[in-house]
């Protein structure tokens, strides 16, 4: 490698062996917003290593950024500007350190892919329940850095939820050894879950036990037919009554999704020819005893006494429950073939949600001509509410108007008590929206947390606090 | 109030109205062992003058003991030591300041008892699943400054899984707004779970939303007989395989156990004449359909035939369910009957557990003649390992060697990866042995949190971190 003066003197003091070469797919991110410069990649081998380059950058006044399968959505992975950072990627950490099938634990590095660790679980007959449709690349030390969601939240948590103990490199090259394997453990502040959801910001984790969940002896999957979001969400209530926990899955689809399926995926079949205005998914995990189909049909007898459903399928094998699944995981691909003017990540309280489907579809016809594919995890109160083009325009027609239509999503949402980021982070990408819209009190903690952890300021700057992006490594 | 001059100072700064007379019960802890200074107690009416009440204290430089119901077992809630402190009582606040059954979620003000909170649950048809011997006392503030356990946290959690959202007072009297009502929202630092469990050293806790779960369709209890502790633990998986996450406590008894209870209350029915050595009571929550009776008969034919029980009986009733309850819950009565010589509050690795309780007892025998009774949440790897006098000794026999056999009790669990506080917490009582077994780099972390967002030392000084008993306040 032909390095610059700088970039040399950061590499002598690197641990021997960690330098990468820098490929192009380094410096990009999934939706092409953000490009990072370029600069040296270090990949250490084991956490002594990640703890040698943090010290290293530290030391030299060098930004770090954390860089773990790349596929975050917010633009946490590159730093577009400011002093050329040094990017520290998790690729050769990946290492399941440990498989506990009698604990329900599972150790692994942070460089570990998510189906990685899902494949361990299986290979003990157990599962890990978190499912995101990245999880061939998404990695360990991402998918906590950023306290990923996805569709089983509803009834396993966040990545949050999952996870026991952390092992991290701190901001000034400290290794934090906390690896534990326990389910309560009342000994000091919760730094653990501090370092879950901070992007990289506050440290690096380089490992982490998580927990493996029973694979339920029944599972079943039907798709019904709802009035409204209203009816959804009373529909949603009941099911959760009945099944005691066993909703592992509650997906809202909308007829807008069910039309740019037709257009894009034309073979996919899909059960309602009528394609209805608002359909659930429904999934549940079942005791040993009661039959998943049984346990559905149950459901659907008491919903359409009262008027809940007006129709629905229950899957009869593994097969059609794979294709019910299809229908709502081939969405997304759908959407990215019409062309969104603009998505939204968003969550709000489940009594606020029917109404605000309902104003902000009203607020956006007021202000341009567009449709909308309104789906998501209805089960946790998360919305992917995105804007499309009316047929015949395209999403470049909607230029002039794209950030005004997410500003006013934004400020409904949380004038509503909601959040403007679910699910996916606050990266570089709503770093603003965070600071004009999070509680003065608690930004403050954030900032006080962050310069008394990471003096140096190295540790990904410009992520969530994007005054840090201006600090003058 | 005749007030010291001091005193009569901070007095002047605090909002009016707010000042209570010290009653003896602010300054005591129910084990006894710490006796608070008598001082001021304000007891703010709303969450302005809980702040005005900070602010006060952050400017005189006075030490702030926050307390609830008063009944955490680590003396979180006294400071025997020092400047006199201003006592800080959430008594007066103790408003539910909102019901939202179709969301799942009630937001209540710290002051409110935690048996407040579950019938406001049980008013609506929900349940608030944290059930404590104390509820009648402890408040929601206490419960969740030192994130309590319980004995159904194998299915919901700890007290942080139940927060949603917090309202806090910062430790500068700054209001903390983020009493979000959302399952899903990654914007930022997790600052609601840093509180939590932080025993008010980082601020004070006003108000909180918190998660109502639906109550099971089915509830079913069984009291089976084991051989052993792996025993007990290979029927913790089987019923976790077979219940999909129904299992909503697993409780382990020992034989030492039902002894005691047969000195101390002899007329307490036992299920069990011989009183075996080990027993496991386990209670379910199932889903519609499906009868808690015969899915306990199926747990119990199928642990039959792996030779893992050779016992058992199931509920057939209600009361009966609750006369297997007693059993379990009157061995903490029964043990205060005995005396303690010592307990333990600490949880293991589920793997390591078995072994443990071998090698622990064989360690202890080597140091003195003494009883173990040994029970508590083995679902959540949670024992309270507590030691007695042989018959014919009282506990005053032991003084000499009470300190040892508790050191050497929480080496070998520490070693072993386990916690020496599962779930009562640190308070001042294990903030020594946090500071010798915590690892240094958490510690430091701490300690740099602490310092950032209590610059002035006041909040609950010497609780979880003890060098801060020393600051000169």
């Amino acid at each position: 490698m032909g390095l610059n003066p700088a970039d040399e003197r950061l590499a002598a003091r690197l641990p021997q062996g960690v330098l990468r070469e820098a490929a192009p797919a380094y410096l990009e991110e999934p939706r092409g917003r953000y490009r990072g410069q370029a600069g040296l990649v270090a990949a250490p081998r084991d956490t002594e290593e990640a703890a040698a380059v943090i010290r290293a950058c530290a030391e030299a006044g060098v930004a770090v950024v954390p860089r773990g399968g790349g596929t975050g959505l917010v633009g946490g992975q590159v730093m577009p500007e400011g002093p050329v950072p040094l990017l520290l990627s998790l690729e050769r950490m990946r290492a399941i350190r440990a498989v506990h099938p009698e604990e329900g634990v599972i150790v692994a590095e942070a460089g570990a892919t998510l189906q990685q660790v899902r494949e361990a679980a299986a290979a003990v007959g157990r599962q890990f329940p978190l499912a995101l449709a990245s999880q061939g690349t998404a990695q360990i030390g991402g998918v906590l850095s950023t306290n990923a969601g996805g569709v089983n939240v509803l009834r396993y948590g966040n990545a949050r939820a999952m996870c026991l103990g952390v092992e991290a490199v701190l901001p000034q090259g400290q290794v934090m050894h906390d690896l534990k394997r326990l389910r309560k453990d009342n000994t000091g502040y919760d730094i653990r879950d501090l370092l879950i959801g901070a992007e990289g910001t506050l440290g690096i984790i380089t490992a982490a036990s998580l927990v493996l969940a029973p694979v339920p002896p029944e599972v079943g999957v039907a798709m019904l037919v709802v009035e409204s979001p209203e009816a959804a969400l009373t529909l949603l209530s009941l099911a959760q009554a009945r099944m005691a926990g066993g909703v592992t899955a509650f997906e809202l689809i909308s007829g807008q999704g069910l039309r740019f399926l037709d257009v894009a995926f034309p073979a996919l079949r899909q059960p309602f020819a009528d394609r209805p205005d608002w359909l659930v998914l429904i999934e549940v995990g079942l005791p040993a005893g009661l039959f998943a189909d049984a346990a559905l049909e149950g459901l659907f007898s008491e919903a359409a006494e009262e008027g809940l459903v007006r129709d629905g399928v229950i899957a009869q094998s593994g097969q059609q429950a794979a294709e019910l699944w299809a229908i709502r995981e081939t969405i997304p691909d759908a959407n990215r073939h019409i062309g969104a003017i603009a998505s939204h990540d968003i969550s709000l309280p489940l009594s606020e949600i029917a109404r605000f489907i309902r104003d902000a579809s009203a607020m956006l016809a007021g202000m341009a001509d567009l449709r909308i594919n309104c789906f998501g995890h209805l089960g946790d109160g998360n919305l992917h509410f995105n804007l499309f083009p009316v047929e015949g325009k395209t999403r470049d027609a909607y230029d002039r108007v794209r950030r005004d239509l997410s500003r006013a999503v934004h400020e409904m949402v949380v004038a509503r008590g909601g959040s403007f980021s679910a699910e996916h982070g606050v990266g570089r990408l709503k770093a603003a929206d965070l600071a004009e819209w999070g509680d003065p009190a608690r930004l403050g903690a954030m900032r006080a947390i962050k310069d008394a952890l990471d003096p140096a300021g190295i540790m990904n700057p410009g992520v969530i606090l994007n005054d840090y992006a201006k600090t003058t490594l």
